[in-house]
């Protein structure tokens, strides 16, 4: 599949931000809508051809492919389409990442009726997708230093209740080519699934800046 | 969070399919649309007037809380809201479930746009989350048999690409109350992600039907 590749400048980046961000807000509600609506056959089937409507009017321009990774004039990574933090993506709760001085990530985030496994609890695989990516910013340095996965381990202590939910990721050591990174997620009364994993430095990034 | 718990029969599970599948599958394709479009700034804020219209639409009769799992009168689960199977859930891709008549499961999906990771890629955690799912199915009879993930652990081979993909999942073995479930994501060139899960029957269910 095609992607793009561009840098961007802050300007642009904040434009197209205002432009996009709230229509990605707005379909998030409409995703939790569809699933909980109760409404009658004919309320649902005007609403399909509306969305169908609407869909098809977003994508008389449209980009061919994905969105790949973008990157701000001074090196951030803006990944508009990842399915955690995409701030173009109604699927990303969203998650925003903060980085503490010591490069400890964590993040506060709250997960509705889109996220869930068995009733009333966070599905197993929401909090190894959240992990998989917030260890990944961790052992990559917010994705300016380029690592791929290796492996990643998730330990369910207990089940995550929807709603308020914090995580955060730590680099353990790092050994050659390989970084260890680990975090969990925790409610108000405290971790329920911890995660570890190996992160890679691809040989034509050995040593230089992505 | 409060969450819904009943039984449905056949009839009314097909009924209640056929009048919001098609929404699901519009919003799926609406998804897409807001990750990939490059509207201009009047068609996107009218649109957004429009999705949030919608939504509001469709709350005047919802449900409270999350969906929960219902169970047809024959013990399936119905899994509506769930983020990798649910028929409501336009986050989901959908990923299908097929049975062998040995216990394996295996499954045929196509991941796009708003699943990226890596440009061109799927995101690692969304391969986790796929196989958490998988190796669930294995691990549970199809949900039929209480199980709660103990770990999942998942070793990235490669990069997955876009597309179409394959993934099946079996129980490996059974050791008291735990069940040891492997499995794997592959593309036309054969396996990307290998799983491996331990999956525990929780003490209050052993040796009776959920």
């Amino acid at each position: 599949m095609r992607f793009s590749e561009e840098t961007i400048d802050d300007t642009e980046y904040e434009r197209l931000r205002a432009r996009y961000e709230p229509l990605t807000r707005s379909v998030r509600e409409l995703i939790d809508a569809t699933i909980r609506t109760e409404a009658d056959e004919q309320t649902v089937a005007e609403a399909t051809r509306a969305v169908e409507a609407l869909t098809a009017t977003l994508r008389e321009r449209q980009i061919t492919g994905t969105h790949g990774v973008r990157f701000t004039t001074d090196g951030r990574g803006v990944s508009w389409g990842n399915p955690v933090i995409g701030e173009r993506n109604p699927m990303a709760p969203p998650v925003l990442i903060n980085r503490a001085d010591d490069g400890r990530v964590w993040t506060e985030f709250t997960l509705g009726a889109p996220y869930e496994g068995p009733p009333g609890h966070v599905h197993g695989g929401i909090s190894a997708l959240i992990l998989d990516h917030l260890l990944g910013e961790a052992a990559s340095n917010g994705l300016t230093t380029p690592t791929f996965t290796g492996t990643i381990s998730c330990r369910y202590l207990r089940a995550t209740p929807l709603g308020a939910l914090r995580a955060e990721a730590f680099i353990e050591r790092v050994d050659g080519i390989k970084t260890y990174a680990r975090g969990h997620i925790a409610d108000a009364d405290g971790p329920t699934v911890q995660a570890e994993g190996v992160f890679i430095t691809p040989a034509w990034a050995r040593g230089e800046n992505w």
